[in-house]
């Protein structure tokens, strides 16, 4: 009996139960008989033992003269011994020959050895004179000679089942004259997508419809495991349809069913309810992120699986659940994930009681492997295109700190190299760069947003290409600069000049609290939002509240405690926006694109400088010559101009800092 | 121009000239258009660049309620707000629909936002009232929507020129709903085989033949360099048919012609003279070890490659040449092998002036990871069943040390697993166990022949299963169990005892010097031949020689110093007795099956013991203990006294020592 889950399930215990369920449903490896030329990358299904000797006679391993050794042990140059020459064997000869003492044949390198014949004299050491044969050299019993058998013998193990086919083993199989063996047959998977809104590849697009990536990514995805694959559709969100589907598909000789998407309570649990009906259930959400709605059960002698719909999630789920199951089926050993040890450059947070799969790039600098978390979620398509691998955070994990060392598990056997990595704050100014960018030079960047310090770090370590920063030094009132010295990048980096960005205050329409400054902040009446430490925006504040508590003459601490909202942090602009959009905030510091966006007043402050720091190493590489190039450009210019508080300044591309 | 070499190259010359030809040919990438079904390990020929966002509107990320933003900012559970429900938007819902303030849609996972809407209140957060749905929490914009173009975004490049095709990929191309890429084209190589000894597997084996290995791997090994192979068949050592040959497979669409065989004097460098004449010749020998008689020229406009016919050296010689070429030509990066650091347990040989591709066995023990040189020659295919790899050793190395560290390339991904790993003296006795063995068992034995001593070495790092091993101990004249001690194995062996061997004195048929014992080694008109240091047998000799002087009281050194042919060593049984058979000697310590082959007379010395050590931790595997279960049985003393002075003894078998 397979155990019924009413709950949601670990990762283990869903693996168990398909475990379970094809060995009740009796799906088990079956064998074929295949063509040596058909068995590259096949595991073979049964013992290979020889039933000849390679070579099967004894032959030849020089050109020269076969011969019985004893006649030639006194042989040297000066007294040659002489052989009566009875002939010439060549490769290839069936014919039985045979010599007796004092006689020899001709024989070319392969050719079978005469009878009684136990020594071949290399062509060199000897000298033909009519039908004589002068031998100056002695010969051993063997020497030069392949015996029968040497090679493969009769009844020896050759290749034991189980072993994955290769060139290698497809010579050892025509050695001994095999031609057809025994492999396990590759299992056939049926794959069906589910969703009104999805199309397939190759038809045309129209509004409300998305293209059916599930098919094929699992297609060849069973492929790479070792498995027969069948496009069976896409199928309408529609019990009917998607039973009568389901049927004839069971029907048919496949050994398992998978359908991707209809497994969330959006079309009202579809395939479940299909599933119970025609079939039967045993699993029905795991505790897996992402991936939980993942059904898993039978249909007829079939094993079901109703995978997620969104791709990386199904991919995912296919991996860890479907995979195990056609390499075991085709004989194939489990697949081994590449790994690579890698620090994690930010907190990572997880729900306890899953099992999270959490998507990462791999950035390597001088003397690091850092991973940074991708911030598309298992939704978006592009996480595989922007991912390197991933981490697996464990059921009873709940955070993992920042510099925690992981395994990270490779998407591809290789990283795949970005001409572009851009690790640091995020700006919407970037986006239009980059967007031009690619007009004129195809670019692959991974765009990393870990905020302007931490794009500072990256760049020390070499990691990235390029960092923005907008950072403000208390002091001079002075960007970014200060903070090349301040953190020690004096001999590493650059320092290119970016553009301006307005920030200000962000209030609720009309400014009903009439807040004119940032001195109203101190205001009983007024509640703020603020921005996390670290970041740009944050160190403005701080940097603008300590010149009132100067001017005040209190204390920046006492002075801070006194305002409401203090200590409340929004990690984003837009953050900020919506709070007080909301109405949980009647302030915060923004620029002013976001107050726009949200419908908002903006009272402008500071004319923030957001610069890029690019590391020495890195300064001559084509796509960063490009990125500055069109950071320059008057096509940028009119871009980025269109965004509210956005403006090129007099020095933008300059050189503000070369490394010393 | 191509320079044309008259005389050896060295390897990389071999290369340089191969790309010269291939580029002067203008055989070059060639771009087809498939599926992308078909296109899974394929490379791509094309940049792709997203001709559409994906998605491409913006669409509910959850099952909820289209609104505007606003609407919903002061909405909270005391005071919901109320919206006026138009209807429900199902996912793939084709049609446009719109909001304005105060409204809203209800909207399924997937289905495209209303005009107007730019957020989702979630389901959970919402109750309908008839025509009215309730909001009890504010979304800020963009809340629940998954952005046009947030995947991935028109013009954006998706993927490179040159990428190797996964899943991943595909998974890619199918969100931008494209079926159809460029990829390289697969360059098409025909396959030769030559020589008039060669018959196709699959035919009836005759005496005399043997059968072709190269066709069946070449053809694999072309499958698994990305080409397409084509097996042409066997061709006779003949120039017409050959010339024949070669004339009409120059005439098709291949890009590559490659022979095996026929490259040698033996047939009369047939391959070179009938190219000459036909195509042109570039190289003409190279400076490898295998693989030295290798042909680089052209046909036409086809690149030609004559392969030596030794399978190892075929392989090896297409993997040098050949597969870089095919590789370039569809796309792929170069081939990646596999390499592991070991220490050669062994010194090894190797001729100035050449490359040398030594194959290795792997033996890895608690510590340590050894290579012990493969003893089959490249002549023999069984070479690629019992090596795990290659070291190269470079052209101006003469030898390695014992124990230097150097890279084995693996021939697969994973070493070979043998069933019993037996490390030591050579001796007969084994090969004959072993035959018996695989009757009952099936048995991948890697028998590894380095001596008795160096046998206890790699027993005591726990590398072998088994280590043979006969030395006497010159105080006690006990075998085998003092050196246990001596080695400080006592704590981590099982000492088995084996089987007895006559040792004794090989002497001319007749024995014309009238020989009886080992003082007349002593003798003014004797010259011996002697064993190498550390074999069983030296050590005997020895011994009794030490007894002799004690008897005579006169020095050890004096006493060996008046044997002539002392210092003479021979390096086996069999050269023992071939030194006495040709006259080099006139007597020499060996077992009596030799005197036999050589058709000798012999003088029984002592019967050595021939015994087995076992490591602890292998002591329960199931194939030692079958290895021990037929040592004590009747077939195998049946078998083992066929053999000239070979004798079961009365404890074979027996646990002789336990480890402490």
């Amino acid at each position: 009996m397979i155990k019924e889950f009413h709950k949601v399930v670990s990762v283990d215990e869903a693996i168990e139960t398909i475990e379970n369920i094809r060995k009740e449903l009796k799906i088990d490896r079956k064998i074929e008989e295949v063509h040596i030329k058909d068995a590259l990358y096949r595991v073979l299904a049964e013992d290979v033992i020889s039933n000849i000797d390679v070579p099967h006679f004894d032959r030849a391993a020089m050109d020269g003269f076969a011969v019985i050794a004893k006649d030639t042990f006194y042989a040297d140059e000066e007294r040659p011994v002489e052989l009566e020459l009875l002939g010439y064997i060549k490769a290839g000869d069936t014919n039985l020959y045979e010599i007796s003492e004092g006689k020899t044949y001709g024989i070319a390198t392969g050719a079978p050895l005469p009878k009684n014949a136990n020594a071949v004299v290399m062509v060199e050491y000897a000298d033909v004179r009519g039908n004589k044969v002068l031998i100056y050299r002695p010969v051993s019993p063997g020497e030069n000679v392949t015996h029968a058998g040497s090679d493969i013998r009769a009844g020896e193990l050759l290749l034991r089942k189980g072993t994955f086919i290769t060139s290698r083993e497809i010579a050892l199989l025509s050695a001994i004259g095999r031609t057809r063996i025994k492999v396990y047959k590759k299992p056939k998977v049926a794959i069906i997508s589910t969703g009104d809104e999805i199309i397939s590849p190759g038809e045309k697009l129209v509004y409300g419809k998305l293209y059916d990536i599930n098919s094929y990514s699992l297609y060849s995805r069973v492929l790479e495991n070792g498995g027969i694959p069948d496009i069976v559709g896409v199928v309408k969100d529609d019990e009917r349809e998607m039973e009568h589907v389901l049927n004839s598909v069971a029907e048919k000789d496949y050994d398992i069913i998978l359908t991707s998407g209809g497994t969330s309570a959006g079309v009202g649990d579809l395939i479940y309810k299909v599933v119970e009906r025609i079939g039967k259930i045993y699993v029905h959400g795991i505790a897996v992120k992402p991936g939980k709605p993942t059904v898993i059960g039978r249909i007829r002698d079939k094993l079901f699986v109703g995978l997620p719909g969104y791709p990386t999630s199904c991919l995912l789920i296919f991996d860890l659940l479907v995979a195990p199951v056609i390499r075991y089926l085709s004989g194939l050993p489990e697949r081994e994930v590449k790994k690579i040890r890698a620090r994690i450059a930010t907190k990572i947070f997880s729900e306890k009681g899953r099992r999270e799969f959490k998507f990462v790039h791999i950035v390597t600098g001088e003397n690091s492997v850092s991973a940074y978390p991708v911030s598309t979620g298992s939704g978006a398509i592009s996480t595989f295109s922007l991912a390197d691998g991933y981490i697996v955070i464990p059921e009873n994990v709940e955070m993992l700190h920042q510099d925690t060392e992981v395994d990270v598990y490779l998407l591809s056997e290789k990283l795949r190299p970005a001409d572009l990595v851009i690790i640091g704050s995020h700006c919407i100014g970037v986006d239009i760069l980059l967007n031009i960018m690619n007009k004129y030079m195809p670019t692959y960047a991974k765009v990393i947003n870990v905020g302007s310090t931490s794009g500072l770090m990256a760049a020390k370590r070499f990691e990235s290409d390029i960092s923005g920063t907008h950072l403000i030094d208390e002091k001079t009132n002075e960007y970014n600069l200060p903070f090349i010295k301040l953190y020690g990048l004096e001999d590493k980096v650059y320092l290119i000049r970016g553009y301006g960005r307005m920030q200000g205050i962000v209030v609720k329409k009309g400014n009903p609290k009439n807040i004119k400054s940032l001195e109203d902040f101190l205001r009983d009446d007024v509640r703020i939002i603020n921005r996390n430490k670290g970041s740009g925006t944050r160190v403005l504040l701080d940097l603008k509240l300590r010149e009132i508590a100067e001017r005040k003459g209190i204390d920046f601490k006492e002075l801070v405690k006194n305002i409401k909202g203090y200590e409340i942090e929004a990690k984003t602009h837009s953050a900020v926006a919506a709070a007080v959009a909301m109405g949980k905030a009647d302030a915060g510091l923004a620029i002013e694109a976001v107050a726009r966006m949200y419908d908002l007043d903006f009272i402008p402050i500071k004319e923030e400088i957001y610069d890029f720091v690019i590391p020495k190493n890195k300064i001559d590489k084509k796509h960063v010559k490009k990125f500055i190039e069109i950071l320059k450009s008057e096509e940028f210019k009119n871009e980025l101009e269109k965004i509210p508080g956005f403006k090129i300044l007099e020095d933008t591309g300059k050189i503000i800092h070369k490394p010393v």
